[in-house]
């Protein structure tokens, strides 16, 4: 994100602070400048925190009274509220106030980067590679024949485990494990203790016991991927566990082992995806979704919020509820349901006369 | 909850070490002593194993044989078994035992409170600001500008961001991380491997890609509230995440972007909360139980375990089901459904006949 | 499992590297050798990236066409792929080739054993115990009074609590929570970020406040007990929580305080289990499944995956649905919900011409 925004004349200080001024802004937003245009502002905030080197945004006229309280430097509002009593000096004005304050923020904030270097407490084991740039937390340990490219971020008390690649550009926030294993492709970002290929969850029960069946499959975890934090991803068995570029993952999610993910899906908190399930591209799995074991879903689909998936999910189709359907029908049942729970009695009356 | 029991003669050695008397027990757990009143215990342990310095209870009729085999220093017991063979010395009748006997143990336990001083081993960076008897264990990390206040304990291998502000008398366990935009009152429990403060999960599609929105709110955890292992809070994506005073969070919770907690909730495990939805004061929300985004639920309502809230819910009410409903039509329509099924058959034969 | 094996001529070089014979393959998996039963291997992998000296397997005729493009050493492959052109100078033919190499896995890897040894940055607290041929990582810490059994391995930056025993030939992985009250066994494995002990969530309500209930039981984990990354479970509160040798857990488990669970029972990823539940023996809990608490499930249930269990479970049932019955009758309501959806209408005007 850090390049986003030199067409509009962002003005970056060198030290990680940059300002945008009103007009910069409403040409960001496609919104239109009522105003002082040179008034320059350097972060985002709510209006009740906001101050005079602050945008912010007004979206309903429930907030409107903070208005009097609060003089931001710029103003978002929408059309209807764009008179209202106690606007700024500058006031951009777009249909969207807060999607537009989203698209403003990378202008004005970029990932913190720290100072490079190997923090003295580090541990670092034979044959690491690291690339130029590389910061390297305190605490943090790298097994034998790690590599790591160029300028990627390494936490406090991350444990990387022998032979593991991570690519450039990365960030693995605290704590993080990486087993042995695992293959992080570049701009990869892995939030606090995320735990990323460990064994599955695989048993042969035999002399009565369930045999643990070791774990030789990688863990590839390709470009651009977001792991929120405490999620947990497993390495193959034989084959490969793999998440495909550009996929952002939320927070305690759980991937079993040989699960392939397709490009640019969303996978929201808490989903759990179980072992040699495939997903497609493009794929949004809600919170708190659970698919089972074995399971293609094809691209583009979307499965609704803890939903439960025991089979199949063509391309392209939205699917809900437990067990999962297509959207459509889910509702219908549901529907159906809390209406029949009126009925019942009529229904046992009809049938009791009929028989 | 240290100073608790001080009235009824908590008598504490200065080690950490409390005793009671059997007629301390019978004061605070409003209970009828039979029997030796002086008789003094140092601890709480189930029947099974109870000594002659321990507290006990017995409340079913299944477990009095093993008073044959125990010799606990006082017993709690329910009127009925108050006169089962075997019974000690001292015995305390009361309607539940088992609630009074945990009413009993703050009575008994403090919290260990181990050395105050700051371990060699801990890295403090610039200008933080620790209160008194604070104590800082081994390979903690403390970044820039952090605040501590007084008597906080922070455990091993705790990670806390540049700028976060702690409270007094806190207690972060092992491996707890505080990203930077993190505030915690007074009196916060992290259990390990908490998260607090990581960004939200917030995109939006661009260029071919998920573009990551910059997190740049709080995540602001107010006085006196838990949270258990591995429970994950996100700051807000502009404005604020807040969880209110008192409110207790169980293990493996998701607390998304935006969201804002009442006072004295009780959020058990594996809850998910979406994205800037607010729940109200003193509302439970059971085990696995999933909130979309957006959603308001009132003041006091209580959500059943693994319901799907997927929209508004009233103050007050008890709601249940997938999708969430009024706790009794969950109820109507789960027992609807399951006569249907032995229904379907007559009334499949009855439309065929009728059409 | 490091000694599996032995009898169908495993050769271990000393350095962890294993190789068999095609006619060690063949004895292991009771299949039939075709071609040359001296064929070594040192390795498994999938076939799309096998070589010389990898065992592979071919199960589908999708994947035929890859014999042609790799030269594997060693095939598994059906019965009736055997004749499948391009298959190596070794073939084994078993009916199920991937169970087939599963069980072949254990006789070519055993888990890695690394040096023992104390690392110089562990902290070990007073009155620690260790067995011997320990491993113990880098920034381990150790609290007063931890005892370690024979040829347990301790990764970076585990935290055991005071007075914790752990038995012998244990591995905790990285990152790993240990509370004072914890108990292993022997031959148990955690995996990075579990957090065994920590207090349940218990609260009487008084003064205005959740007060917490101080927690004093002990969590016990039985030998050859694996538990999956970031899983969590608490201690109990006046009794314990106890977890019955063999069970193996996944990861992002949640179990409450007091829970007994059976020997032998597979707990799949993201379950919950409720304070004061007792699952049985040799119990199978599919991913997702929530159980309330003070509940029954008896030896030998099956739950099925997202389940919600609100009551007991006989003994040897397979239960699923929310709430959960009986897998059969689950079937039968959702078929018929389903059905009910396309009736709807009928049904209305059925009931509106009667009445």
């Amino acid at each position: 994100m850090s390049g986003a925004g030199s067409d509009i004349g962002t003005t970056d200080s060198g030290e990680g602070v940059r300002t945008l001024t009103a007009a910069d802004i409403a040409t960001a937003s496609g919104g239109e400048l009522r105003g002082d245009p040179t008034v320059r502002v350097g972060a985002v905030a709510p209006l009740h925190r906001a101050g005079g080197t602050d945008v912010t945004f007004l979206a309903t006229s429930r907030y409107a009274p903070l208005l009097a309280e609060r003089s931001p430097g710029v103003l978002l509002v929408t059309p209807a509220l764009a008179m209202t009593p106690g606007t700024p000096r500058s006031v951009v004005v777009v249909d969207k106030p807060l999607e537009a304050l989203l698209g403003i923020l990378p202008r004005l904030y970029h990932a913190p980067r720290g100072p490079s270097g190997i923090h003295t407490t580090a541990r670092l084991g034979r044959g690491v590679s690291l690339g130029r740039d590389v910061a390297i937390g305190p605490y943090v340990v790298l097994d034998d024949g790690v590599t790591v490219g160029d300028g990627t971020r390494i936490d406090a008390h991350v444990v990387v485990g022998a032979g593991v690649s991570i690519g450039a550009s990365c960030h693995l926030f605290p704590s993080v494990t990486l087993y042995s294993g695992s293959q992080l492709g570049s701009r990869v970002i892995a939030h606090a203790g995320v735990r990323i290929g460990g064994d599955g969850y695989g048993y042969v029960f035999g002399n009565g016991a369930h045999q643990k069946i070791p774990h030789v499959g990688r863990c590839i975890i390709n470009d651009d991927v977001e792991i929120g934090a405490n999620t947990t991803i497993d390495r193959g068995s034989i084959d490969d566990t793999v998440v495909g570029a550009g996929t952002k993952i939320d927070n305690l999610v759980q991937i079993g082992h040989n699960v392939r993910i397709g490009t640019l899906c969303l996978i929201m908190s808490q989903v759990g995806i179980s072992g040699s399930t495939r997903v497609g591209d493009g794929c949004i799995l809600a919170g708190q979704v659970g698919v089972g074991g074995h399971v293609e879903i094809g691209d583009g689909a979307r499965i609704g919020g803890q939903a439960g998936v025991f089979g199949d999910v063509p391309a392209g189709e939205t699917w809900s509820g437990y067990p999962a359907r297509p959207h459509r029908e889910s509702l219908r049942a549901s529907a159906a349901l809390f209406k029949l729970a009126g009925m019942m009695k009529r229904l046992e009356r009809l049938l009791a006369e009929r028989e």
